[in-house]
């Protein structure tokens, strides 16, 4: 726990920008004695924004430009060498910190990693990964939405980044591994999953089958495997059930003076229920595959929800979770790339 | 609400079979005096679950055979001619019924329903199609495990048949249609969704752009288009996280003896609750694009759901669902089978 852990924070990013980022390194820096932060962006705003608040422990770097959340990636990536976006990435490229953590633009955060960072050998394209809430576990499901077509050898990266991640960060040994698909049988399913549960099977992951969409949140498997169009609607449909469940709650206990004194008193218990689905709690998805960390949390993150992401990327670097799908890579080399 | 509306019912299917389908006949019967309905499937076995219980309305039509759950579709078809998923649909084409109602192998089902009933003029293949809770409205999607790959002119026939489901049983004059997709900006998505996009806005239907997967269930759209894997997996997640959410509020209502109190006080609540996303609320998909109709039950629907799916065709039956898609496929012709 002696060890400093130095991130950058893309604070021009996410829906509320800096007035959320600020805060968030704040309340980071507040928990964890590691931390040493660059907070990325404007300096006469950053300046503004943190007023008396600093730390010793918190630096500035000044980024001229921003990304817009709607901006095409490719233009972002070839007309702003300046955002905050792309020097809180080159700053993990030169080595200045370990990680970063942005709320931005998917395409152009993932576009730019990619282009400044490169991929590891033997990965094609970069996947985006997240834990999901589940019964049992916290299963990590990739990609959610980096590739919307992917082949089967893709699916077999994916698989092995995610099984390193859940080993890394979860210390499970053998974590079991899945395709998501819309069935249990061998003969439900589209050519690439078959394809890809082959080479799954030869792979020497500890691969479990077949999980269709229910047993994500059962915790059927520790990684589940999709690509990243089935992948980000089986996040963002899950998303919109418990949202949907979360807003029916709401409109139930505020429906008459008798529901509103029943909530009073069932407080400590939706509350507790509340810290177990808030999606806050699941922020920060990673980028794997790249030569580097990279934390993704969501643009509609607020303070409390972007420093988990933060706290996200501290884990990673702890558990050099870079250097180890490196290895794991190196060691499936020939199944992974066959 | 004076006419008579006869259904048959493949008594032998769902995980639980004839103790369930029996006991939903005698409940449908109850609510609905217009339902006439043809058990079929063994009739001793029939005989010996109804005992003493009786309609002058129900009627009992012997067939020897069972399709097993996880059946292959194709031997199933081949092999059981006098299977009661079998002849439930033959009574359907013969016109002894109006609709079946099954909640039987769905691949066997599907398989079975089309060649003995035979797709409508335009449609290439039947889709699964369903209602979803939402925080407005209650969107219909399809295909919801049918058809794992489609054309984008396979898209476009889901939606007119899904807009047609939504104007006749919802009244809904002209239904907001969306693809689904994976993220909203143009740029997104692939070749299959951008091409259905272009048949959509050339379609005459009210087609309103890309839907993301939390989307469906704040009621972005009242029809919700997707590939049968897509659609599926998108289902599947979010009654996945519906269940997770229902363990986790029972395991934190079950914590203590002061939880359990509260559980009482909030009994009421939680109950309004429960019905607006129980799932045996929302049981019956319809098989559409058929000459005749089926309805799909859950295979594990308990009796009050098995029920639902009766009412569900029974409700079909009334607004002609088969005979208005019809009409509406010939009026978009050129456009569906462009």
């Amino acid at each position: 726990m002696a060890e400093s852990i130095h991130l950058s924070i893309d604070a021009m990013s996410g829906d509320h920008g800096l007035k959320t980022t600020v805060d968030a390194a704040l309340l980071a820096l507040a928990v964890d004695p590691r931390l040493h932060l660059a907070l990325v962006g404007d300096e006469a705003q950053l300046r503004a924004a943190l007023g008396r608040k600093s730390s010793a422990r918190l630096h500035l770097r000044h980024a001229s430009e921003v990304v817009a959340m709607d901006e095409s990636p490719s233009k972002a990536l070839r007309n702003k060498k300046d955002s905050s976006l792309r020097v809180a990435i080159d700053l993990v490229k030169s080595g200045a910190v370990q990680a970063a953590v942005s709320a931005g633009n998917t395409g152009a955060l993932m576009a730019t990693a990619r282009f400044v960072l490169k991929t590891l050998p033997g990965i094609d394209r970069p996947a985006i990964c997240a834990p999901m809430p589940a019964t049992q576990g916290c299963p990590y499901m990739l990609d959610l939405g980096a590739n919307a077509e992917c082949s089967p050898e893709q699916l077999l990266q994916f698989a092995v980044m995610g099984a390193a991640l859940a080993t890394a960060m979860q210390g499970i040994t053998r974590p079991r591994v899945a395709l998501l698909n819309i069935g249990e049988e061998e003969i439900k399913g589209n050519d690439t999953i078959k394809a890809a549960a082959q080479l799954l099977q030869g792979s020497g992951l500890n691969y479990t089958g077949y999980v269709e969409g229910d047993g994500i949140f059962r915790g059927e498997a520790d990684v589940v495997v999709a690509d990243g169009f089935v992948g980000n609607v089986a996040l963002k449909s899950a998303e919109g059930a418990a949202k949907m469940i979360r807003d029916f709650m709401k409109a139930e206990f505020t429906r008459s003076s008798y529901t509103m004194a029943a909530a009073l008193v069932a407080k400590p218990v939706l509350n507790r229920l509340a810290a177990r689905i808030d999606p806050r709690n699941y922020n920060g998805a990673s980028l794997l595959g790249l030569n580097g960390l990279v934390i993704k949390s969501h643009g509609s993150a607020d303070a409390t929800s972007f420093a988990n992401a933060i706290a996200v990327a501290a884990r990673e670097v702890e558990h050099d979770i870079s250097g180890r799908i490196r290895s794991l890579l190196a060691a499936a080399q020939p199944a992974v790339t066959a």
